[in-house]
């Protein structure tokens, strides 16, 4: 998609029964949501394909993202939906969602306003393993 | 990380008690694991950025991925652990493992040896979102 994603309307077909061939070859949108109600979304910027962020989507949260163009997630940790950069301003604009073969996660295209971690780094993956002594340990990589 | 993972042993600080900031900030490795024992894994390819598969993790599949340096994960549909590519043989060879700010998603990069997705695409994200009439369906991108 070479604009950034046309509002849709989320339908009810999270409940669809779908057989195992619809649900991975199929053309109909019908994300499965785990036991809590949740699907995992991994954000990766447009632009270079950096991955960003990854979060969880309840039905609203997903409903919220495809009707207005901005990533929307559910937090856990809070209970609540939030559109991610409402208070930084560091807004995810959509360019384009893909889904994978069980319909359990989304990769989602994105152009980032600004850093995407709440810390202020441009990407939450700003550790990287590494081996001391046989053990694992944590390296900024963005230094 | 230009080497493959060098083999490393899990250890048990995942029920470490850090504060926040050693947590976000820290060189200590203590991954977050959720309700139900799993952290999500992102792989994508080392030679191209490409997001392969999105799948999760216990720390029995974290420790083995660690110790082999070939990606494992937890399968929830079985209740097992399986090694990415037993049957296949398309095993993802790890190059580097970074962990997010809160150390409860990872993101592999790894040289696929072959098709990632069981239906036999390179990734099991294969299908893009695109509305028709304002509705979400699903389009191959693959093909």
């Amino acid at each position: 998609m070479s604009a950034a994603l046309e509002s849709m309307e989320l339908l009810c077909v999270t409940d669809a029964t779908l057989t195992p061939e619809e649900r991975e070859a199929g053309a109909t949108f019908a994300p499965k949501f785990d036991a809590a109600g949740l699907l995992t979304a991994v954000v990766v910027d447009h632009a270079d394909s950096t991955v960003l962020v990854v979060a969880h989507m309840n039905e609203e949260a997903l409903a919220a993202t495809l009707a207005t163009g901005k990533v929307h997630f559910w937090s856990r940790s809070r209970g609540a939906l939030w559109m991610k950069g409402e208070t930084s301003g560091h807004v995810l604009a959509v360019e384009s969602i893909a889904v994978d073969c069980d319909q359990d996660a989304l990769l989602i295209r994105a152009a980032p306003a600004g850093p995407t971690c709440h810390t202020g780094a441009r990407s939450c993956f700003y550790r990287q393993i590494e081996s001391r002594d046989g053990e694992p340990v944590l390296v900024r990589t963005d230094a």
